[in-house]
Parts: structure tokens; C-alpha cells; sequence
């Protein structure tokens, strides 16, 4: 087909080019936000006389029937229409298609992290007595309930949720009216088709609005956090599903066996969402590559902004449902939790600060303690087994109710201050979250 | 020194491993924030009873007296307050003066970004009725009005602002009290502590709170952006200082020389602005790759979080501060400006919009035009010194009145569409940012 | 279809699991490969007698048979085949499959780099005489030859074609043998295999071998570099093309219009191969943030290698290709050059250097030099418009002799040192790059 | 101090921008380099009649005594000689200093990796017959010796070894002698230079030399691979060393404990190093983005080079280090490991071995097995402890020889496939080892 802009040269473009050039294969997924655009924009230019209202109407009429057509698989390209997208700058309908697409997938994102959140609340819901070890340096620090580890969880998401939704307000701008950078001739009404598109604003500059790409890189970085926060978890599945840890099995539906090795039962979602984490990286690097020193206002550079938002807004959304899917089935082994939580001397802390209530300086406190330990890792055995006489050697102080202050289930309970382990903080945070989910 | 950890072990740390794992050498930067973390913990300890009022005033006495030597460089280390710190988790205490440290510089950097906007809207005051080629893919596209292209920078330099506002209220949490991961067992008022440190939230998840560093994450994700918005106006400043552009003048006092070639004025500002791009993408890059996979609660990789953000600081703080200083010393060529902003047959569009007035279909009106600048290009002349006569031979409907539409001047009026170049526009845009910027 | 190893689980794997899991939809390009590696596999089995010699003929006829049906469009899954998959680990054959797949495409790569070596040196031999700016600080420095410019692209290039070869020996090493990870009982013969399979080297420890992507992230990172030089040269042809410049005119066939603007001619091919610059380095943040961290051996993250490894071939290819193609006919505006060669001062070093040698100081002569020029750049004057007497008023040593001294073409022959641009030199260089390419 | 370049200009550079510019606070460490370099420099010029001998030599001895002085401490600048550096371009210079720092730690780097191997192989040595789990997936999939473990990192470490090799090539080129870009009219002669100062190739193009970063790139690029080796060690070390691995102890000169939890004793070294693989990857991200699309030949930006390349060096080096002095300190429980290696039904693979030999189909004698697994599993007992009777139920071709088979130290004799984890295999690689470490 002969191009709009053959009038200017004398010679046809190269095939290669044409291969090298053409974005329609990635670019058609944005089809129905373009026709979206098309039909709002016409109805605008009928609205304001700028075209007949009757041509308007026929045009709207037509990009529905197309539209239909797509839907219905039965589309075949219709060259009379064609004049509607030579009245728009390709390069800026475009970048109103990937703002219309982006306001409805991160939309449709932050729906999904409720969903992931609604799937942690749930679970700490039933697990709000169950004892596990909290770890720093991943070595055992002090009893914490599953309860609490979980919520971290809902609060990463949480904060998650609201970067999204800051970074929608800067999507939910309309660009389409900048026509090539300058602006228009044409008395168009851009606070109209906003409206018939739902934009909240329009676009102020016209110049930055055809080189303006960062509704898309703080996509992109948002998004990258998110990930990051996935990562973690998926770290943490992979680690409490081994033989060492066992403190969770995936069920079968969500776990992958081995064609060699019989046995092997693999966290084959975990995994795979921690290795996509690098693609999301990938892609926000790649966006701001592209992006760095290019000079206002459009650069064909920038058509390469498509793909890492798609392949991010795809690998974003499958991560966060199939987790939501498979959280719920996730069986704790709560007796192996609650053993290993009151071993590896985890309630150090709590006896030191005992020694300090009776009036140790707590530099003094930390030392004894740390002896008592060492002593106990000499003979491997529990702080708990050593008998009154034995504790009472390295401090005085030390009487009877030590017992009670050790165990795990009492450490806990200690712990209410604000955002705490203890039972009665993880209740209020379940019910601060159902609130915030409802 | 003898370790407070000391009593657990029964070896010594390698002296290698004290170089490793030390992190004074950076971190010192964060004293003042520390120690009034410090204060306020201790006030609240005493408000609380936790420790004794006269203990925790002659505690608060002995930090504002370490504050006073640190600041006059008289300084010397304090032994017997060093339990004060025993009391803390230092991780967390780092994470609690991270966020002093960079609740401080936001909000710095916002007024820094408030500034340079300035310089921009003094600068487009002063270039109202500049006239200059518009560019798409570095093609001069239609004329537009150095005012308005300078406002393109004000736009992108808003939303960083904004960006950085939505990060500033993540920052402005205070994580203090969440002790090693699972809380205390004191009756502490972190409320209190709040107040007194000025934030105006409350962590809510105490292992969160160890583990969580999306604040410096989202910091430096905003960073990159901005920057990535400095290297664009870098590369324009470089590309307007060439002999071949000849758009602007860097002031003498902003450019260095070559002590090899007598006659070279370098754009060295723009270039080095350019250039430490990389350096805040790699920041951002090193912190998610560090983040990503970590277990919770606190892990000692987190340790390196601190380089990244400071040299994002220092970077973001030395290229806004420079570039508001230089802006306005810039002598920008208007003759120039202008004479190109006619040339390259920049209002070809204006001519195919005249003919599309005059009933010709825009397809058609778009070719005829083609067909008329290649037909200049041939003969090396502008479409204004082809005679009536021979516009005529390309379309009839061309008449005398053409000569007045593909003035650049007139050109850009006719842009008044909201956001357009045209001045009213301009006007409207500056008093914008005037209300925005007071 | 069962899978393979559902005896050891009680549940089917959820849909979405498959869903999430699958990774066909994009391995399939390897076919090819993992056909080859399996006959190779199949035919040391029978060769060891490890099954019988009829059936390894047998299974090799097969695979013959499916890969005659794969090509030609007919194939159908043979479910009885699927043993011979069985027998090895699809984890590392995959292994297997990815390093055949990058020996072949990094030899066709080294193979393009090399085409576009060939473009430059010919364009060079063209322009052997032709003058042009050389820029530091995209400021006019010195007069050189564009042949010496573009020569400088046939040296990067040359080094990217080195690291593609030392990639390629790291590439080149089967795995295959290692089997799930520790080797196997079977009395296999690996070097066999590896002979089957071409492969110069296997691999020495099985560990290892499964859990190695190190020849996938350096074939990433060399691609990276190369890209960079890419976007370099797109950067040049970008500025080359613009009214400003005006030194080179990117064919027809090469460039793109606009469906507003009718006089556009934009060079696309540059900016889109700047643009997917950041798509590779993408790539490579994407697959060594993937395996940071990961422990041994295989981890199912490790799938995610394949897309980024694919798209970095299909990158990289494409813009070798494509600019191969465009650069022979580019065309420069040799007159245009020649003149902007000698303005700027270009020659003021060369007037700094003849004061030196009749005996100046350098350091003063710079400064006497620098005087002069900002004494013309206040008249608007070259400095070989300056009369010899106002020459002497700023230096009594100046004679008659220093107009053919600041000649831009005597500039350029006396710049006659290894390496540097007198045109003897640059024929040095075509010659010698002719030696290497052929 | 008046610039050298002071000439051409009219007004003074602002205090501000000098501060912008600056990099001899980092540049500084290059010192050495330098003055070895101008040394060279001044040797040839004296040696070619550029200069007066006398005037050589005067230079060479002020520059020993600057040396001895910066040595010393004694240093003061030295105004009389900075003529000698009028006479080098500065940036180049730079780009020789940076070069021949590299070359030195690089070979630095290279015997440090070489340490770390041999570390390895030492400590395989000592576990030749140290039975442990091998993973996929985190999960146990074979038995495997510990030596083959810790071998695996000896290959990898190998490889790295021969990719800063190969980069140290392209390092190993001399750049001086191509002045500001264009070479020089002086008969200078720069082989006797590169003699000098031991480099083994001149560079080719005076152009590509100023502008070329690639040695930096390609030195971050494999840093950053190697980073990312040392990264996966480290994670396994945090992994072995948590309570519920209990593989390994890392030694109390190598760890750290807690200011608030007596008992904890953290793997810091491990954890450091594994974040600080985000720190050179960030490095090496903010070389590739600086470099992106500059023009030739040299731009300021490329100063920015320095930072990202040091910090990898000093990085690189204290990870090696502190891992090498680390790692022959670890006491491995071996008594643990060889408990662990059976259990997880690790040698199902070695059971369906089995019954492929008795003339099973592997795909059934994968399922029967499987099955074992899965009914072993439901009463928590390991296959070993099924009466043969059981066995027997699932396949009637297992007889009494099955409870040999499965044993994990047999299963790991058998595995003696080249790269197999049997201790002949082993003792193999150590000797292939010793050989190369030499």
C-alpha cells in the first residue's frame, strides 16, 4: 500500500525496514483503546463542527463495526476509514491507547493485590496462635505467630496498592489534542473528549505531552517494587517447603514433580515468580534506557516502550493471581512451627530482659545471657533443661520463674507494644486490614 | 573494644571481617538524626517510666552536649553512654534515621525541583514570542515558541515534584519500637516518639518494620526519573550549544575549556549531568537487586542500603542546584532561532491544513504538499520563494493568501488549542505554574 | 496427559499452574536443537550398548523422521517417542539445547559484526579525502577525515567481534551427562556426545553443569556493548541527518515520513536501534538478577533464562542487518563537511602548536591562541580572515606561513602518527582491516 | 589558579561548577599511574628530539621526587612542572591512568580468584568422602559428596578467571599518542612508549581511543558475574548455617552477634557479600547507561567512569579476600550432612535405576517408584525401613539387593560419569585443579 507520506520521496522504503520498523504485532493488543480513542475523538470533532456531524456519526458508527468485527474474529481491514487516523498523530494516539490500556490494567492490578492481601489476612486469620521463629540473618531470633510474619506481607502490599494508585492519577491524564507537538488550529474541545474517555485531566503542554513517558517508567518501577516484594515471599515458600525448614507443603496442584527423580515435589510457583522478578527489573532498565538523553519531542525511540510494559503488566498479573490462588492451600506444619520456635535459644532476649527488671544494667544482662547460651551450646541442650542451680551460677537473680519466662507461647504473648507479635496486636491488625479490604 | 555480644562467643572477630562488615565510614552522616532519634526514645522512656525521668533527662543533656562537640569538631567518644544505644536495635535505629535523613532530603529536593522550575518559567517569561523549529526524531517539525518548549520542562519537573511528595508520605513512618522484629514487652508510647521526631505515622507491623526499605527504593525510582528528565535537558543544552545548532550560549562561567585546543567552550555542566544519569539508575538498580530474595526480617545485605541513597542524594541535590544557577545566564540566539524555525519546510503542515480548508480531503492536501517540498528541496528553496504560479501547478485552490499561513509566525498563533505553542497559550501555562510555584 | 511423574502426587496440577509453569510457547524455537542433541544422545546410548543398537537406530530414524515433519509443517507429537525424553533431564537438556542454539546464532553474529565491518572499511575507502569536524564535547576540535571517523566504528566493532569469539569457547561445552545433577551409573561416553555435537569441550563437574548460566549472561553482556556502540553510531546518523548538521542523507529506502508533517524525513533505523539499546541491557539485568542468589544446582527460576537470551539474538541481529544494509547508501554532503571542517576554530591547536615550534612556550602559546580566537569570535570572523599585522599584534612570531598552517586539509596531513588522521594513516588502517576481514 | 584554556574566555568559571566538575577527590588514587605515565611520555619526547634530552631527564627526576613525596606524605604541587601535562590531553591521559590501574588490579584480581580456588580445592581435599544432599529446587534430589559441592564453585571461579583474562587483553592497550583526537604532527613514536610502560598493543584510531570506555564495561560486566557467583555461595552458606540446615559453622572471628539477642551468631560476611552483588551490578549498569548513544569521541559524561569502576575493584577484592581467609575456617557437620543425604528419599532415582536394569520401561519404574515414595511418605518412614514383603507389592522384580542400592554412599560410588559426583570423579577434578592452580 502506497504510504500517506509518499508525496515527499522518490524512492519506496526498504523491506528489511518495514520488518524493522513495524510495531502492529505487539502493538494490536491495544486495538480496542485505540478504536476507543478514534470514536471519542470523532464524536468531539463532530460535537465542535469541525467535521459535519453526520460524518461523525458514520465514523462512529463504522470503528463499532470494526470493532465487532475484531471481537468476532471476521475483521478485514477497511482502507475508507483510514482518512480518521491520518487526522491523528499516530505517535501520540498511540501513547492515549497505552495510557487508556495501563488506567485499566493497573486498575485491574491493584484489584489483584486486595485479592493477594485478602489471601494473607485470611491465613492469618487461621493462624493466629501459631507459634514460629522470627529470623534476623535468617538464624532464629525471637517466637513470633505465623499470624504476624504473614501481615508484613499484607503491609508490603498494602504500600504497593497505594503506589499504584498514585501512579494512576499520573496515567489518568489525556494527551490526545498535542496533534504532531504544537497543538492545533482547530477549535477542538480536549475537556470533552476527555470526558467521553473518562480521563480525569488533560495534558497541559503539548510538547511534553508527545515526549512524555513516565506514566509508563513509574508503571514500571512500581511494579518493579511489587516483584521485589513477591521475590521475598517466594523465597520464603522455597525455604519452608524444604526438608530442613518443613514448616509448609504446597499442595499438589501447585507444586511440579521430576521426570528422573521420584520423590521430588518442586515450589516450581515460587521459584518461577522469584526469576520473573528479574524480567520486571529488566524491563523498568530498559525504559529508562531508552529513555535517557533523548531531546523533545518524539523519537522513534520510543515506540520500544510497549513491549517491556506489556511483558510487565502480563507477568505482574499472572504472579499475583496464581499466588492468590495457591496461598490458601498452603498447609503449615504447626507442631514442627511451634518446636522450632522455642529452639536455637530464641528466648535469649526474653531472659535478658528479665535479668534487667531485676535490676541488671542491660549491657551486664546481654553478657550473662550470652554465657548461659554458650554454656548451653557446649552441652546441646535447651536453656530450659538446665536446672535452677545451674542458672543461678551465672546470676543470683535467677529464680523460679525463669520457666515461664522462656517459653516461647509466654515470649509472645509479652510482646504487645504497637505492631507487636503478641495475639491481642495481630488481632487488631487482621481487623485494621478487613476494614481496609472491604 | 570489647564487644556487647562478646559473652556468646569464645573467639574474636578477624580483623578482615571488622573492615567487611564496618559501615561508620559512611553512615557517620546520619549523627544528627541518630542522636535525635536517640532523644526522643529516651524522653519517651522516662514520659513512660520505663527508666527514671532524671535518668532519661541527663541522658537527653548527654546527647545534646555529644551534638554540640560532633558539630564543633571537638567530639570525643562517650563510653558510659553507650547503653543508651544497647537499648536499641542499631538496624533498626538505622532504618529509623534513614528516614529522618531522607524525610530531611526530600523535602529539600522538592524545593531544589521548585526552583528549577522557576528558572524555567523566569526563562519562558522572558522567550513569550521566541520563535524556534519544533522537533520530532531531532527533524525540525513544525515552528513552535521557545517558551513553550521550555515549559515541556516545568511539566516533567511538576510531576517529579509530585512523585517526590507521594514518597515523602511513605518515608514519614516511624518504625522505632519494633525492637529486634517481634516488638517489646515495655509499655512504650511510640505515638509519642512520633510526635516528638515530627512523623505523622506509626508502623503497623513490627517485622515489616525491620525488613522494609521500599522507602529508599521508591526514592531512588523516583530519582532515576528525574534524572532521566535532566539528561534530556542536558542533551538539548549540549545539542543547542553546537556550532551547528548555535540555539544558546552557555555563560563562560559555566563552561570549562581544552588546555589542548585554544578555542573550545564545553558544555561540561550538561554533559556531566548526562552522564551521572547512569550513576542514580545504578543506585536503583544495586538496591532492588540487593532486595531481591531476602527472607525476612532483617538480613545484614541491608546494610549496603545506604551508599546508593546517599549518592543519590548528593548527585540529585549538586545537578539541580547547578542547573538552576546556569539556566538563567544562558544567551539564547533569537535570530537564529527564529530564522530556522522557517526553514526545513517546518509549516508544510500549515500549508496541507490551508488546503484542507479549502476542501481538499487531508490525504490528498497531505500528498499535494509532499509533492511541493520535494520539489523545493530540488531546487534548494523555500516553499515562500516558489511563485503563485507554481503552486498553483499543484493545486488550484492555492491562492495569494498562502504566503501569510506558512509564516512561522502565524503558525504558531493559530496553536491555541489547550496546551498548544500559541502565546495566549504560553501566557496561560505561565500563569499556571506562577499560581503552582508561589 | 499424565504427567510423567504423578505417581508420587495425589493431586492434578492446577490449571493455572500449567498455565504459570509453561514455558513451550517459547522453547519451541529450540527444536531444532533438541532434536539433534536427543539423536546424539540416543546414538552414544547404542554406541555404549546401553540400549540395543536397533533401537538407538531407531529412535534416531524417529527423530529424523519428526524433524522432516516439523519443518515442512506437518508434524504430529509421536507420544511413543517419548521415552527417549525420559531418559535425560529435560532441565538440562534444555541446558544442551540453549548453548547449541548461541553457538550457532553468536557464529552468525560475529559473521553480521563482520558485514558491518565490511560497510564501514568500503564506506572509508570512499572517503578517504574527505573532511569533516572532529568533535570532543559534540564541540568542533579538530579537522579530520570521515574515513578516520568511521574507521573508528571498525575498531569497537573489531572488539566486539573478539569477545563474541571468547564467549563462544565458553559457550561451546556440552553438559549433556551430567544428568539431574550427579553424573550418571550408566557407562556413558560423553566425549562422544560432544564429538556427535561438535562441541570442542565437555563439561567437568555435574553440578555445575546444571546449575551454569554463566555463557548465557556473558553472551548478554557482550551484547550489551555492542549495542552501545550501536546507539552510538544511531546517535551520529541521527545529528548527521538534521537540518542543523546536514552532513549526511539516509536513502529513501531507509527513512520514514509522516502522516501530519509532509515534509518529514526521519531516520528511523538509528532511532529504533538507539531505542533497543535499552531493550539488551534490559536483557542482561534481567537474567543476572535472576540468578543472584540462587543456590545449586538447578532452580525452576533458571527457565526464565531463555526470553531474554532470545531477544537479545533477535535484537542484535536485526540491527546488524539493517544497518549493513543502510550504511552503503548513505549519503554525504561532502562540501557541507569540508566547510564546517574549518570553522569553529577547528585549527586553533594547529596555530598553538606553529607558535610552539618557533619557540613559544606551549602554555603561553595557548593563551595567545585563545586571545585570538576570542578577538574573531567578537567580529564574527574566521581567523583567516584576520590580516597578518592583526595576527602580529598578538604575536610577533606570526608570519605568512600560518595561513596554510590553519588550512584544514594541511591540518589533517600533518597528523601523521600512529593511529592519527593524516590520510596515509587511514589507508594504513583500511589495509590493515582489510587483512583482518577477509 | 588561572586555567590554562583562561584565554578564550571572558568571564570566570562559578565556584559551583568547579565543585560540579571536580574529580580529583576520586581521580587522586590514579597518581601513580599518572606519573609512570608522563614519565613514559617525557622518555620518548626525549628520546625522539621532541624535547631536549636534558629536558627529559629533568622531568623524570621531578617527577621521581613528586612520587616520593605523594609516597611520603610530604607532597606539596609542584607549579613548575604542570607544563609537562599541558602537553597531554587530560581526558586521555585519564583513560592511560585508568588503563594501566586496571591492568594492575586485574591481574590483582585474577591471583585473588586463584586463592579462593585453591581455597575450595583445599577444602574438598578434606571431604572427599563427606556425603551431603545435592538440590534442585531447593529441594533434596540426589546424594552427592560435599567435595563435588564445593567443586563446582572451583568452576566457576575458573571461568571467571578466564574472562578477566580475556579483558585484561583488551585492556592492555596503550591509548597515548592520540592527543586531543586526532594524533599529532610530532614524530612521536609510540611503540617505544607502550615499551615503557609494558603494554602489549597500541591502540589503532586516535578517535575510537579517546572515546572507547569498552576495557571498563567489559571489566564491570565480568565483575559482575563473578559477583553474582559469589552471591549464590554466600547464599548457601546463610543457608547451611541456619539452625535448621546445620551444615555448616562458620567460626566466631567470621560472625557477628546481636546488641539485643545473646544467642545469635550471624553469617555477616555471607550476607554482606551476597548484597553487595546489587552494588556491581549497579556499577556496571551506570557505565552502560552513561555510554548510551554518545557521540564521538570524547563528552565529559565519560568521567563518570571512575566511581562505578573503582568501587567494583575495592568490592571485588575485599569479597575475595574476606571469603578465601573465611572459608578453610568452616566446620562442617558432617555427621548432619551424611544423615540428611539419605533422607528425603534422595535415592528414589537410584531405586527406578534399578528396575530399569531388572528390564522396566524408566517411564514405569519412574511411577512404581513414585508410588513407594508416596506410601512411605504417608507413614513418615523412609524407604529403607519397607520390609521387603512391602517392596514387593509395589514391583515383584525388587529383591533383597534393593537396601545396598539405595544406601546413599553406594548410589554416590556409582555416579562415575565424567563431572559424576563419585570419589574417583572427585579426586579427578582436585587433580585437574592442582594442575591449573599452580
Amino acid at each position: 500500500m502506497k504510504k500517506p507520506w509518499a508525496g515527499r520521496f522518490s524512492d519506496r522504503t526498504s523491506a528489511s525496514v518495514e520488518a524493522f520498523t513495524e510495531s502492529v504485532s505487539y502493538d494490536k493488543r491495544l486495538w480496542r483503546h485505540d478504536i476507543r480513542g478514534s470514536i471519542a475523538h470523532a464524536r468531539m470533532l463532530g460535537r465542535q463542527g469541525i467535521i459535519p456531524k453526520k460524518d461523525s456519526a458514520a465514523i462512529v458508527k463504522g470503528l463499532d463495526r470494526i470493532a465487532a468485527d475484531i471481537d468476532s474474529g471476521r475483521f478485514k481491514f477497511r482502507e475508507d476509514l483510514e482518512d480518521v487516523h491520518m487526522n491523528i498523530e499516530a505517535a501520540l494516539q498511540v501513547a492515549l491507547d497505552l495510557r487508556l490500556y495501563l488506567r485499566e490494567e493497573t486498575t485491574e492490578i491493584i484489584s489483584l493485590i486486595k485479592d493477594l492481601q485478602k489471601a494473607f489476612v485470611g491465613l492469618a486469620g487461621e493462624h493466629i496462635d501459631t507459634l514460629m521463629p522470627g529470623y534476623t540473618h535468617l538464624q532464629r531470633a525471637q517466637p513470633v505467630l505465623l499470624s504476624h510474619h504473614l501481615l508484613a506481607y499484607a503491609e508490603m502490599l498494602q504500600r504497593d496498592r497505594e503506589r499504584f494508585a498514585d501512579c494512576l492519577i499520573r496515567i489518568d491524564v489525556m494527551p490526545l489534542g498535542s496533534c504532531a507537538l504544537s497543538g492545533t488550529s482547530l477549535p477542538t474541545d480536549r475537556t470533552y473528549t476527555a470526558k467521553l474517555l473518562g480521563f480525569s485531566r488533560i495534558s497541559g503542554n503539548s510538547i511534553d505531552s508527545v515526549s512524555d513517558r513516565d506514566f509508563a517508567a513509574e508503571f514500571l518501577s512500581v511494579s518493579a517494587i511489587l516483584m521485589m516484594h513477591l521475590s521475598r515471599l517466594s523465597e520464603e515458600l522455597v525455604l519452608w517447603s524444604t526438608e530442613e525448614f518443613r514448616f509448609a507443603e504446597i499442595s499438589d496442584r501447585f507444586t511440579t514433580g521430576s521426570s528422573i527423580m521420584p520423590q521430588k515435589k518442586n515450589p516450581d510457583v515460587a521459584e518461577l515468580t522469584r526469576g520473573k522478578t528479574g524480567r520486571v527489573y529488566g524491563n523498568l532498565m530498559a525504559l529508562l534506557t531508552l529513555l535517557k538523553g533523548l531531546p523533545l519531542a518524539y523519537n522513534r525511540d520510543m515506540q520500544e516502550d510497549k513491549l517491556p510494559v506489556f511483558d510487565t503488566v502480563d507477568t505482574v498479573k499472572a504472579c499475583l493471581s496464581v499466588l492468590s490462588e495457591m496461598l490458601p492451600g498452603i498447609c503449615f506444619d504447626k507442631a514442627r512451627m511451634r518446636d522450632t520456635a522455642g529452639e536455637g535459644y530464641s528466648t535469649a532476649t526474653d531472659l535478658a530482659e528479665y535479668l534487667v527488671r531485676k535490676g541488671v544494667p542491660f549491657r551486664e544482662a546481654h553478657e550473662i545471657t550470652g554465657k548461659i547460651v554458650l554454656f548451653c551450646i557446649g552441652r546441646k541442650i535447651p536453656i530450659e533443661s538446665l536446672a535452677l542451680t545451674d542458672l543461678k551460677s551465672f546470676s543470683d537473680l535467677i529464680s523460679d520463674d525463669i520457666y515461664s519466662v522462656i517459653d516461647p507461647s509466654n515470649s509472645v504473648k509479652t510482646r504487645s507494644s504497637f505492631g507487636g507479635t503478641s495475639p491481642s496486636e495481630v488481632r487488631r491488625q487482621i481487623r485494621h486490614f478487613k476494614k481496609l479490604l472491604r
